[in-house]
């Protein structure tokens, strides 16, 4: 079955659509949970799937440190190595290498740079990228980029962008012919709207089966990546999907997915539920705080997880005190569950020609804050 | 429903049977796995459940620190709190506060001790040890009782077997009339006959609805414990559940029911499980060793658990490497699950009046040591 994307409605700028993969179906817009190490953090990937993500993302610099591409290749790939037979989006490396590794080299092949688990040296670059990506058997292949932190000068952005233009190029060459199997380009050009039409034009010129909006969520705020948003996803062709790099809060989301965004991946919701934070339809919970000590309520009232379903905040504020692993276990599994439950009103929302309405009810239940203490 | 024990089967001095509470049927010889702070460390309690598990342990010296039985009571029970309907058995406190409290004081009242968690003083008493474990809503109460450890005089095991003894008796009277919920005393005299025997015949005098082989899995090895083992249980009634505490290793277990013991516990297989060491029919295998790099073979092959059925030895020592929490989802997962396929194992010999050769079969099985590497 080959690689499609089929838009089912649209709502403004929002697209509401399914992505067609050898592995199962991808709803869109769609939220991708992060599997790092090949693991979702503190959870079994049947219980990934039970709050219904349809795909996760892998890091190839974490899998190809450790346990190696080779290694997972030898042992039938990271779909079996990990027990996850859905849909997986690998990233290039490339961002992970620039914020992990250590002694990095750049040159126009590529980043030289020593592992930040045994300070050995590895070569990253497009040829070698496209490579583990393909030994892990990822489904959906990122070409390998370079993005600078901002602030940054334009001509460093410029220079920059136009680098990762010609190893897009490179990882199309290397990418080769894999049906079924998709490579996505990634826009560059930071918060330069002229920087930001040339990346997409030279993307598009190369022809890929997927587009990501990279560079953002690097700690230029939400307004100004909104404002990229703002023209952004236009620059980038209409029948493809549009996919967010690292982004981001629940409110990033509902206003990138209001521009016309379809795939979203972020550390935020598993990072959240190891250290005490519950996310919700009002906003962020705190479950450290002692507030919650005798609070028999769940969580999230109505929320179907087993950490709601099953378990006071008073529970929960326990055992994240006692730093019992029950408590990242259950934490995460809510937050995953909170944003799935977000991206599927969001599908909902778009097919009922209601999106505005629902974006209007999500920033008023958010305003409302958390439910008082008893 | 009253508090019941049945046996249903005797092989040599085994038995099997059921004991009945108002919470749910324990399966005997059963094994306890140990939710210390109100979890299984790494677990659902519903997965616990799944691996076999009729009851848990809790710990009264943990709990009364945090998040304290009061709160506990309040919230509903520790059952409701920790979201596992099933039976529970909870200790005293008197052995985790010999062990894990400082500052410690022994009167003939009780003990007085401070917290390792904020240094606060606390008092445990027979009387304050019943109050606990019935705010809890524990099914099964253990009497506060004190140990030493070995080896020690003859003359200082007499005197602390004494004073169980009286404490027992005010346990008796502390803990009234609760319909349902049953008390066991505990039986000490370390490695003494005669104590042991003194011991037994005071708490016949009592009367309790259990008698637990306290005093044991303290140091004294393997051999001299199964030496007590060879004499303590017939000392105690016969028609009464009989629960040795602490222990143990798989081999320990197998020796203690041929021996004539129902009930176990031991924080062995969840501990293991967080420490890369899985339990198997074969006997232990460490899964951070690199001879499982590129296995694979499941840590067990046949085993129904997750993590035989969805992973490979290589995952395994992938994941405990990373320090990923997932290793010890599983690897606990794993453990417990074979601990009790060895209950049910035993059960279903002493049902069938073939004991003698499911335990030939067990140590023939340990003998083969681990499976080879690829």
């Amino acid at each position: 079955m080959a690689f499609r994307f089929d838009i089912s409605a649209r709502d403004g700028r929002a697209r509401a659509g399914v992505i067609t993969t050898l592995r199962g179906d991808i709803r869109t817009p769609a939220f991708m949970p992060v599997g790092t190490a090949a693991t979702v953090k503190a959870m079994l990937p049947e219980s990934v799937r039970d709050t219904g993500a349809d795909i996760l993302l892998g890091n190839t610099y974490h899998l190809m440190l450790r346990p190696t591409a080779e290694r997972i290749a030898a042992l039938g790939g990271l779909h079996k190595f990990m027990n996850w037979p859905r849909p997986i989006l690998t990233d290039s490396g490339g961002f992970q290498v620039m914020s992990l590794a250590s002694l990095r080299k750049l040159t126009e092949e590529g980043v030289q740079f020593s592992s930040h688990i045994d300070g050995k040296r590895h070569m990253l670059s497009p040829e070698r990228s496209m490579q583990i990506q393909r030994l892990l058997g990822s489904d959906i292949v990122m070409c390998f980029d370079e993005c600078p932190a901002l602030p940054a000068d334009k001509s460093v952005i410029a220079a920059s962008m136009e680098l990762s233009m010609r190893w897009a190029q490179r990882s199309r060459d290397a990418f080769g012919d894999r049906p079924g199997h998709a490579l996505f380009g990634i826009q560059q050009g930071g918060l330069e709207p002229d920087l930001r039409a040339e990346s997409a034009e030279k993307l598009r010129a190369i022809g890929f089966d997927g587009y990501a909006i990279g560079g953002l969520a690097v700690g230029e705020g939400q307004a100004a990546m909104l404002a990229v948003l703002d023209y952004a996803p236009g620059q980038l062709p209409e029948d493809k999907p549009r996919y967010l790099m690292g982004v981001g809060k629940p409110d990033d989301i509902v206003g990138a997915v209001q521009r016309g965004v379809d795939m979203f991946d972020c550390v935020l919701p598993s990072r959240s539920g190891r250290t005490a934070q519950g996310w919700t339809a009002r906003g962020p919970v705190n479950l450290r705080n002692a507030r919650h000590r005798d609070d028999p309520r769940p969580l999230e009232e109505g929320c179907p997880c087993p950490a709601c379903r099953g378990y006071s905040r008073a529970y929960l504020h326990h055992v994240i005190r006692a730093n019992e692993i029950i408590g990242s276990m259950l934490l995460t599994w809510h937050n995953l569950s909170y944003y799935q439950r977000l991206m599927a009103g969001l599908r909902d929302a778009i097919g009922a020609g209601k999106l505005d309405s629902f974006v209007a009810a999500f920033h008023a239940e958010r305003e409302k804050g958390d439910i008082a203490p008893l």
